[in-house]
């Protein structure tokens, strides 16, 4: 137990003792925690311990904080694929070291971990409430982004050599584990740099983490390809519309476009396998929804049925160090008009794959505020010394995570969980189409 | 602590002894609940008893139901003002009566608890997966809504005379209490009814529950609206955009839509009271404002300020047993303007109420995720045997609550407490504009 | 018939002697012209003086120009109320000076013709391609603009103390008089200095001009609160939709948006007036069709029914000169309210108010076109020497127009033509409402 | 001359005796026209005899019908690809002829011209106001559609068996062709059908015709597509967006959306060959682009660059007698990371098709208007006994054409015209691609 509770112990850089400058004036304490389990069964005893090992810690302004604001330097570096929001964080980072900490010094790091390393030739430039106020409305991040990481010595000297004391890190997992690998690094070196991070993942497969940012607006979007896929589909004789989301190891996304919709007649998703061929497999459900109503809509998750391909060769990685998926999209496509084509059923299938449009739109307004908040509550860890660490929503209220608390695991669908019930009934596809 | 436990108790018609139809087999248990409370304090012992006190039941179909499917009449009423969902809440409970239960009879009643009253003509209408498949898109509600109750003897005889057995009720904090008493009279009479609600507030202020269906669309349409004050503030010398929005009793939407933003100076809402006049005052802090920065945005709830007004004679009331308010907008900018031209500075003031056009526009898809949810949990609770409850989603977990739990009181936004707090850092407003 | 002529020639700085810097190489000589009107009646003998009589230069580019690029000082200014597609006229302007013809040296005007004004101590700053490259996603306009004249001397005096060759004026009816003036006091002093106009009227009133741009936009966002008034019109019992919309001497935004939603069952513009009493009157035909389909939507123009106010006193007109309207939507509200009052007939009102949200939004894909092409017709224009005029489309042509041409009068809705017989079809109102 | 001019006369019925039933009384007379080139060239003397040989027939209402309203059958077919706004005219179509003219029997014909072939099975459905009143917000078709003509007699067979009086078919060039055909059979047979046509071409390529309705909603969804691939590229180092549009044998779309967002750096057309390899050819081009700016984004046709595919055997086509065409945007993918890598120069390429999403979106306002009157005329039309004609927009004029005077050729981007040097202006991009 006591052990689990160190998990999500949050590190500082030291004691706090300046004031903080803030004038609204309503503080938290570092003993003031939540819950991070909060299911209960009445047949059975409840655990007693249970409550102080799996608390967390509740995010916002310290009463005293670490850094003399005037003397921070900070730096905000994105990383990884575009995703909705990234400008705005980056937007409220500057508005709230500028406006309620009165930090002056605050750089961008440009084309992600590149730009700390000299080679590439990235210049920094300033951040400041001017060149940032009216960034919400664009897709995209303004200091742009780049995959994989880099040499983590390499990264370290060189906020050791700009005197960066704030590193303000938005990324996805892999960008946390480097982010914890960058705070080891200035822990050794004995550097007083907070490292803080802001989680990216479009796909909200971040385990215990509620929602995060962008992943609101990338079912919005979504779920207008779907609407088209429907229109797509009802527009001609036997009309099949594939719609291909985002979702390397998780469903999140093709779950919740689906719920939101209601058009789609089949989810297909990576923690749910299913066969192709068989009385029970997929396309033998699919021709039943066809011969029953003329038309259909499919979403797929491009991590969905990898099983289905034969792996040739060893595992192929991108830079961010992410297995390179086989397109399901296409292979289904294909197969599908494969079948019918065999069944001399004619079919009008039309493939949809929006991926680009759905990760680089602003963020919507829901977003924006996540987005707002996280970014707030970044700076007032910050400025108060912790480290190692990075913030998140879970159970509804805002909390400090420990890196490795995020890192360890993906967060995804429970094939017998309330969202993939939910999709099921929705859809009206079969419990399982595995034989 | 028994005491408690007993509210959040859920009635049941009877003992559920027919399989469930559903083919999806993940059921769950009336004994699994989650915490209500899920703050901690490690300095403090923890209350062993409050686990068992303050817990709620989960949602979701059960193994075993009540009533038997075919047998089912089932009836659909929307009551109160508009909000974004109402098609996508009326659609999913017809979908998921029909495809998941195979339940065939369902009423909608048209203009709220009207329509059960003879005298009034409304005709009832057959509700089915045809007619509802594509009313997502749609604004409004398809049924129509009226505002305030009807007698309960009447409504009830109606029940009664049409042999309705399970009674949907989509409304707000006056509809549930109807409910509530709908559901006494039943029991009263001994009838087989079960009362079911979906709660609908567009202003978020139900207590305990996280997020209400509406408020997400809505946040949207206001930023959009507050991004047109902006602009507008810009657009001339000394401009001044002023922004009426919705929020009787609570600031919810404004204090939202300020954080989607981002651009509102002032935010002024019913749970924190300000003064007009006086060195400290909002008319003073805006034209320091407008001296610095030529131009404001200024967000105002409907409920705000109703302090500034003389009452005069009793109070009045509207059809729905709400006080009527004054209009603190209107007041607003004429006190402004008065303000500036006493003090012989020209000034630009746009004054926009776009309260009709936020509530009646479509869900966005964060919302239709909402209503599907709520709406197919509503069908499991009532398939189930339960009554004088609605369902809802508290700490993130979508739960039972009998009617009284959210009727009692408002979840307001507290002036000490972190949204308040990020509204002030966001638009920078003084801690309190009271002398 | 010469006369006619003489009234489309465009004045000229001089001789053409520098060859266009540009490389794409189709250039439009002057003496391209196309037809203004375009109907014949086969029945009757052709003018044949016509075509030379009201014929337009066709804009464009010219194979030999005026003014040495590098040595022009250009200046922008906008003028006059709001309207989509100020910031991508501005954009394109500075973008065309820039890239095509290498003009460095760009100033913006603030706050309309008082930025020529120095007692208003507004400053101006510098235009290049960096500061507006993102702005057409912007509503509104970066130069901030003002209502009214400024003295014509005076503004001169500014002019030719900056040196600027080339003076860009956006702005409506008013301002293009204004802009004339300051031709014509240019010429006077012999000031080489080109004024051009790119006309912005939302309202779409300009004669001649086929469509301006930000009109398609208003639609666009009229159409929205069109479908709202609707949706709440038919959300409770007998619900009536009001609402007003732009249009102080023309109906245009009106009945085009009627048009594109196809649920008004009631649009009152300027140039057809009604009586509210009697048998025919409005408010008897709103009773008929209230009592018929308990539901309708009515827009009003603001300037539709001010022969139903009593005028008390003179004539009031604001900075812009324009005559100041009665509130005609407030009045209507009130007039039907008390008409169903005295009727004893309940009815729901909803009044909707939307102009400023409407003017204020970013240009659509249409409209961002059109002011894109405009400006660099505008460019084109200014750098082969030409002033006194202004760039428009005219039977799909984009020509350049004297600025007389369209300052003498109002392009109106004529109520015995196609428009406002396809409105008439539309909404199924009777063709008159006059006793 | 006079050849010319019966080129553009208009087919009759016969005698209009029946008075109008429209209460709105602006009517047009046949010898109304205007005229189709309105270019003149002050230089040269005016061609007398142009005017009466070019001058096409003005649209609208008859003073005198040519059927009893109340005895018309009318059927309503959409055929070939999707496009915004079909359902709109379908919508308008049934509300005019109900409405207005009193006719109660419209059938609607699915799957276009398969629904009127027996062996197909598909079943007509009656269109009535009720069914039709909310479908403007529908994307697609109500109807559905299919591409290819079937047998002309089997055609005017079921017209024949079903006794349709008038026949209003929805497509584009090929449909058009097949209406003509069907026209000349149904004369032949003297049957008294009237065919009235509504040209769809979501491209906007056919000749004389100023704008087809779907082409502004298809530049604003293209317009999106390209802020995000204008994102992706800006987003990382070195990133290239690539989007291929629709545009079959015209670069309309391509090059609206070009000059609507401005941020596109190359767009590439079929009427303007470009060269791949050579100094002046694309690549070289684009690796400029890159060097100096690190980012581009390149918009291509989708018929572009035909010419840069060996052919491999016969021509193919699709149902609709398309020729099949090679694919551009994946083949431009292809050799632009292959340059890139012979260079030895990392590139970030993202391809994004959006054509399906472009396509399958409901009409904007523009679009609904458009529409709308299309529709509205086309039943004048009908309902005064022309045939084999359709309505169209010319100078901004709603006329009545021939079906050979469209089917002739299409309206293509001139290389040497004004839009074309616009979008050379806007992008940058070099006169020609050629070596």
């Amino acid at each position: 137990m006591k052990k689990k509770q160190r998990d999500f112990a949050i590190r500082s850089l030291g004691t706090c003792k300046i004031p903080s400058p803030l004038t609204v004036g309503y503080f938290k304490r570092d003993d003031e925690r939540i819950l991070s389990d909060i299911s209960i069964d009445v047949r059975k005893p409840f655990p007693a311990d249970r409550l102080r090992s799996v608390s967390l810690e509740v995010a916002g302004p310290r009463e005293r904080i670490y850094f003399e604001p005037r003397k921070v330097k900070a730096a905000v570096v994105s990383c990884g694929g575009l995703c909705p929001g990234i400008n705005d964080v980056i937007r409220a980072l500057v508005m709230e070291l500028h406006f309620r900490y009165g930090v002056r010094n605050i750089i961008g790091v440009k084309y992600g971990f590149q730009g700390l390393i000299p080679r590439y030739g990235h210049e920094f430039f300033e951040l400041a409430p001017e060149g940032v106020k009216d960034i919400q409305g664009l897709g995209g991040s303004i200091l742009s982004s780049s995959r994989g990481s880099q040499d983590i010595g390499e990264m370290v000297d060189a906020l050791e050599r700009m005197n960066i004391n704030l590193f303000f890190v938005i990324g996805g997992d892999g960008t946390m584990k480097a982010a914890q690998l960058i705070t080891e690094e200035t822990a050794h070196r004995k550097l007083k740099i907070g490292v803080i991070g802001i989680p990216k993942t479009i796909d909200n497969d971040l385990v215990l983490i509620q929602k995060s940012f962008g992943f609101d607006t990338a079912i919005s979007e979504a779920v207008k390809t779907i609407q088209c896929a429907h229109v797509e589909a009802k527009g001609g004789p036997m009309g099949i519309g594939l719609v291909k989301l985002m979702g390397r190891q998780s469903g999140h996304i093709a779950a919740s476009a689906a719920l939101a919709q209601g058009d789609a007649n089949f989810v297909l998703i990576p923690e749910e396998p299913f066969d192709l061929g068989g009385e029970r497999g997929f396309l033998r459900q699919l021709e039943k929804r066809m011969m029953a109503r003329h038309h259909a809509v499919i979403i797929v998750a491009e991590g969905a049925g990898q099983n289905l391909f034969a792996r040739k060769g060893p595992i192929r990685r991108d830079a961010s160090g992410n297995i390179r998926l086989n397109d399901i999209g296409v292979f289904l496509k294909d197969r599908i008009e494969e079948y019918f084509r065999k069944k001399k059923i004619d079919i009008n299938l039309k493939y949809i794959d929006p991926s680009y449009t759905i990760r680089s739109v602003p963020a919507n307004a829901s977003d924006s505020i996540l987005c707002g908040v996280l970014a707030q509550y970044a700076v007032h860890a910050g400025m108060s010394g912790k480290t190692g660490m990075l913030v998140g929503l879970v159970n509804d209220t805002y909390v400090h995570l420990p890196f490795q608390a995020v890192a360890a695991q993906r967060k995804t669908i429970d094939p017998k969980g309330n969202i993939w019930m939910l999709v099921l009934e929705s859809t009206g596809q079969p419990l399982s189409m595995k034989n």
